[in-house]
């Protein structure tokens, strides 16, 4: 109920997503506006692998994510929660604020045993295929350790969604050479050079500091950062990627007739392309490190958007990537098990 | 001679900045060297406003800053620094290793009075025109206090060389609302804040927190971050813009004819965009702060980039650009003068 179109996306999403696929959806939130919006978009009704759970409050996007989550207990992210606590839904989506996403994985589900925080993980598009970066939101001031199991989260993560056998892993830096980075930057990347000397125990490949601009080579499957720079870094690309196509267009506009046929022309190749980089296309990005399956998706979501986030939130369900993530942590525990201060967890997001 | 194509970008880039303008440049370098490009390039010799200075030594991509900076003296990047410091030249130009840049700006020429660190300003493009940020990578852990001053500097810097009468200065964050962001960015809020309450005395607009999208959207003139969320950030807008045009271009490839033929018939336009937002066109990021011009150019410079950088900095001396900003810094003391701990400046670039 907190996203930018809610519910008139999430209740069309839900009903494309039961007619595409295996899957059933309980749609929570108002149960007069629900009915209401199915009415208008399901005329023969509600589809019988839908239902509704009806939650008489919303967390806004203003809302301060820790008190959201321990007061507005009716809301319909916390009930999506406890469904998922309860063992109800085997996952939820929301299109919601995503700082009370993460309060809410940490207050209702727990961490999973061994992760100090968990992390809220998107995929990049590149030239040679799916890059993905963590946290890009949830912990602004993570500890070394916090960085080194999402080195694991996300290689975890990059070898069930995207077929890695060995991922990758590129810690970010404003250079490649060692005594760059910031204070967390250095301890982390100690932490991660055991991956480098442990070879055959670590489930994936340390490449060391990676730079901005390392991300869109396609050479990296994971780069780990802290969720400040990568939510800014991730809003960036966002916004730049937006701003070229306006600079492009309004180029063409301002040009000659043929230019402007020949962008008429090669529309189509246009549009491939920004399909296949849309954020609708991969739906959300999930939060790693929590006894289960959590997916936010991004506040603007469309229709398509929140369809692929059900199918997504489905389908990590079913090949149980939080037990996958649980394992992988487990294993790994030998980068930071004797790291001076592993206990406490970094601040809270907010 | 520490650049990636050095010294023949530098030689050409000098060729041609005195054939463009009212300028004389001195080579520093290798004298053998540069007179061996010269010959290639000049068949009838050096022109008479271009003239060689020997260097012995060069710093090296590689080389660790503040070690290059007092053990190389006769790199020719320090007697760059050595022949601003003793005016015998009004600015400087290096396409060399930016921490060493930033490194003989303090030690050579030394910070600007009331200046606590210098920062390295880019210029970004966006659709209503220039966006500056800064910094980009000089201050990887600066305290508050610095920020503070980055508003100022870069708000100076925006009207000077933007025409910006009153630039609107955002600070960089990971969300709009006050609770977000680390312990830096609230408390340089906490600072920049007395702008707003002190309208009449500040010379820029503070709008609070930005997030990585505001950046494009062109209402914000200048934005202010650390040297390490900034570096990280314009490589990867780097990388994303190169990955953009070679995705569209792989879509393209792989299209109709028509497709194809409608690229072709664009491209006029996407070469006129893609001049506008080269970094080449605005030639290099200057270091804001220090006692002197100093532009520090992008490692991979072409021969306009160089050419570019030569005008630029021969504008900024002109203007007295170094005087505007001390005057700046003077101005708005009010905006940091109490801090608690405002003396010892962040951690040394790297």
């Amino acid at each position: 109920m907190g996203s930018d179109n809610a519910p008139r996306v999430e209740v069309e999403g839900a009903l494309s997503a039961v007619g595409e696929a295996d899957v059933d959806v309980v749609l929570v939130g108002d149960e007069e506006r629900l009915r209401k919006t199915v009415a208008e978009l399901a005329p023969r009704g509600l589809p019988a692998r839908v239902s509704i759970r009806h939650a008489s409050e919303v967390i806004t996007m203003h809302d301060p994510p820790s008190i959201a989550v321990k007061q507005k207990k009716q809301s319909s992210m916390r009930i999506c929660f406890d469904l998922v606590k309860s063992r109800e839904v085997n996952a939820l989506v929301s299109a919601g604020n995503s700082g009370a996403m993460m309060a809410s994985g940490l207050f209702v589900l727990g961490r999973s045993r061994g992760v100090e925080r968990p992390a809220i993980v998107t995929t990049l598009p590149t030239p040679k295929g799916q890059c993905v970066m963590l946290d890009v939101g949830a912990n602004v001031e993570p500890r070394p350790s916090v960085l080194a199991q999402f080195a694991v989260l996300g290689s975890v993560y990059s070898r069930l969604r995207h077929q890695r056998v060995r991922p990758k892993v590129g810690l970010l830096s404003n250079g490649s050479e060692e005594h760059k980075g910031t204070a967390l930057t250095r301890e982390t990347h100690q932490l991660l050079e055991r991956a480098r000397a442990a070879e055959g125990r670590a489930g994936f490949e340390y490449l060391g500091y990676v730079e901005g601009r390392d991300i869109f080579r396609g050479d990296v499957d994971v780069i780990v950062t802290d969720g400040f720079t990568g939510n800014v870094l991730l809003k960036g690309f966002e916004g730049l990627a937006e701003a070229v196509f306006h600079m492009v267009a309004a180029e063409v506009q301002h040009g000659s007739v043929r230019e402007k046929l020949g962008a008429l022309m090669m529309r189509p190749a246009l549009r491939r392309f920004r399909r296949r980089t849309d954020y609708a296309e991969t739906g959300g990005a999930p939060l790693l490190g929590v006894e289960g399956v959590a997916i936010i998706s991004h506040g603007g979501s469309d229709t398509r958007a929140i369809k692929n986030a059900i199918l997504t939130a489905a389908q990590f369900a079913q090949m149980d990537l939080a037990e996958a993530l649980r394992q992988g942590v487990r294993d790994h525990a030998f980068l930071w098990e004797d790291d001076p201060a592993p206990a406490s967890g970094g601040a809270v997001g907010n």
